[in-house]
């Protein structure tokens, strides 16, 4: 967040995206689909996440995704290969996916597939430690990542994102051998932010970890209502 | 930076930025300082190098440094065992160090200093590889790190911060063995960007790199002017 504007500027700004994300979450509900918003510094291996659970979990849910990047499709490009619904949103100059960016992006997904036969909507967010945590898009559940690259000290040192995490993954567990690195003080540090999140290290070369994401994704995925089982049998 | 705002609200906000850094660059360039800013990721290494430099050319620079972070002062801990000048910014929400907060730190730097005496003097801007590249702060060059655990297509996919920076360090190189990792790669996908900045792979580990950024820094440093050298002597 900028915090150049003036308060009551920066309370109406938030305000907005947050009716905004509540619309969002509202289309989902209706659909019966859960919504994963996944944050992360760049390079902290969101893309390749979602490259392996959309190969793992392709026979068991149906899964579409919203992709945020400043520029280029090439995120996109990557998860195209496994043949789901991928939306790209490019932001330009902005730092994050806000809740009307991804409103137009719902829009995309609702004109060209059924909505209601979908489980599951991944939004990768523009990579970003900071800002994609303080603008809810609509989504159920917030998944931050954080690889071991980067440092024991980080959920201190931009605390918003670990404390809004439902789940928190911590990623490239396969260079733990060649990092002076401490799983602990990892958790510790996270745990100071937030007592209730899942934790999971996962390493999406090695598939450390993997299994325990799917099952938590298994576990978060909302049972289609009524309304939407309805809604289904609409449409 | 957040598009949510109407583009007469983005002008005027970079706009009283930009006077901001003008005014702090005058007071750098009174006292024959020359100012970087240090941008990257969370977790890139910055104050790694930070403390590599400050290790180094101690006897050779008189260097302050400007630390900006959101909140805690781990990193400000860090480099104060250097014994030299480290004035600890918390941004508090902010995703960057704007140039109404450094003033703020030049203010107190001249007031337990003599800044005059000076040789350079570092920032390191909140880990985020988006916003802090619009935010001038006062500097004459910047500085930007991408660590490649990050991976090749970053100067793509954030190319404000490529297209910005005058020297950019490809950091961790001593992890190269463990990745798949293609240098000249990251190499074109700058030069896409940016066909004059510096590029210069390093490791603080094992030290590769590290002479030419010593160099890089002796080069750039302004020899002090006519006008500083009489503030020296009158303070």
């Amino acid at each position: 967040m900028h915090q150049v504007f003036d308060v009551a500027l920066e309370v109406n700004l938030l305000h907005a995206n947050q009716e905004g994300a509540d619309h969002n979450r509202r289309h989902f509900d209706q659909w019966g689909i859960t919504c994963l918003n996944l944050m992360s510094s760049p390079g902290s291996g969101k893309t390749a996440l979602l490259e392996k659970t959309l190969a793992a979990l392709a026979n068991e849910l149906k899964i579409a995704v919203i992709e945020g990047d400043m520029t280029t499709e090439l995120d996109a490009d990557r998860l195209r290969q496994y043949n789901v619904p991928v939306i790209a949103i490019n932001t330009g100059r902005s730092c994050h996916l806000d809740s009307k960016m991804v409103a137009g992006g719902i829009h995309q997904f609702a004109d060209r597939y059924n909505p209601a036969e979908f489980d599951l909507v991944l939004v990768e967010n523009v990579g970003n430690l900071v800002c994609p945590a303080e603008f809810e898009v609509g989504e159920h559940a917030k998944v931050a990542l954080l690889s071991i690259t980067e440092g024991e000290d980080k959920p201190l040192k931009y605390p918003v994102m670990f404390q809004e995490a439902d789940c928190l993954l911590i990623t490239k567990m396969d260079l733990a051998p060649y990092l002076d690195f401490d799983l602990d003080k990892i958790v510790a540090n996270v745990r100071q932010m937030n007592s209730q999140a899942t934790i999971i290290p996962i390493s999406t070369k090695t598939g450390e970890g993997l299994k325990l994401w799917f099952d938590w994704l298994r576990q978060v995925r909302a049972p289609k209502s009524a309304e939407a089982r309805q809604f289904e049998q609409l449409v």
